[in-house]
């Protein structure tokens, strides 16, 4: 059976990412992390889904060098009025660079040569390492210093919803019964979603265009 | 003062590229990381070697998904009776891209864009994410998936020994007064090298093509 490293945040974009990968026939390897998220809500939110989809999963913990960004960084404020166009205060110095760099250790240590990854760069926060251009190069990267590539087995890193708006994204969920209602977006970690990130925002716009309830706001 | 973040394992390649970044006017700050080595030398020596630099370090512990490496799993044999062509059983999954993500978002938190690392192409141990090929290819990637670069201050991988063979880099270290006495290399962490491991037998015959005698070894 063909194996995949799933990045999985528990937010509905990698959540997405996991049963399309799981719809593919791939047997999921699911990798979370820990970097010292303001909240531990959606690394909970992470491992029950994993578990719901019947997939196994590690948790990393792992200490940024820096603390450049407010998810990290409690001085740097979380508020952010409206959605922009700049790079946000949340913005974690080379965050998915380091995940994805985890995941193609633990691919290459399962002999795993897909990662899933669900960034998309229509309803995203401008976060540079989302882009499908960073991807690609990313991939290029690692096919020139692994192992496993140099024998012919080459990494492909795949971000099925890339090009999907959060609307599409949300439909493309209900189709694969993806269990929104485990999913965390809000940066903040309370009971209920705070309706005021950036993140709160997007998902709340990505829900009404898509003619969804968001399960999580019932 | 314009800034480098080092890699610091504590062997004679990292320290002669840290001591090469001071002479060139860089202010220093060293990443040493603690991934589950076999032992706690390297780790010890590199903080020691930072501290005789003058330079600020941290040391991150990161735990890796997989294990497949002798360096961290006791269960692989780290025996290996010559300098081969091929890649060893010493080969850390992706240790490299590990290193240097991180190496890129502490960079980034603290305003540097320059990174240094120790690689060599010529007396090594073939692993690949130390050709420069593939340094190159990783270089390119960043510069797309960073919030620095894409405000123009593009990230620079410095390998000032890429090209040296052993024999060169000691000699080089040596007229850098860089603390050889202080370098660790062999992949055990006896109270001495045990002189029967790759790195110990790459050492010995660097330290003997320059005519320079091992200091640890007196």
């Amino acid at each position: 059976m063909k194996k995949a490293v799933v990045l999985l945040s528990g937010g509905i974009d990698s959540t997405t990412a996991l049963f399309w990968a799981k719809g593919r026939g791939y047997k999921c390897l699911c990798l979370v992390f820990d970097y010292g998220q303001r909240h531990k809500k959606e690394i909970n939110q992470a491992k029950l889904i994993a578990q719901k989809a019947g997939c196994e999963y590690k948790v990393l913990r792992i200490a940024l060098a820096g603390g450049g960004s407010s998810l990290v960084n409690r001085q740097i404020s979380l508020a952010r009025p409206k959605i922009s166009k700049s790079i946000p205060a949340t913005y974690v110095p080379a965050r998915n660079i380091i995940f994805l760099s985890f995941a193609v250790s633990f691919a290459e240590s399962r002999k795993a040569n897909t990662i899933v990854i669900g960034t998309n760069q229509i309803d995203y926060s401008n976060y540079p390492d989302c882009r499908s251009e960073f991807l690609k190069a990313f991939q290029r990267a690692v096919n020139k210093g692994t192992k496993s590539a140099i024998a012919g087995n080459l990494f492909k890193i795949v971000a099925p919803l890339e090009n999907k708006t959060k609307a599409r994204i949300i439909k493309t969920a209900k189709k694969l019964n993806v269990p929104l209602e485990l999913t965390w977006s809000c940066y903040g970690g309370g009971k209920r979603p705070c309706g005021k990130c950036a993140s709160c925002l997007i998902r709340a716009k990505g829900f009404k265009e898509a003619g969804i309830k968001d399960p999580c706001l019932e």
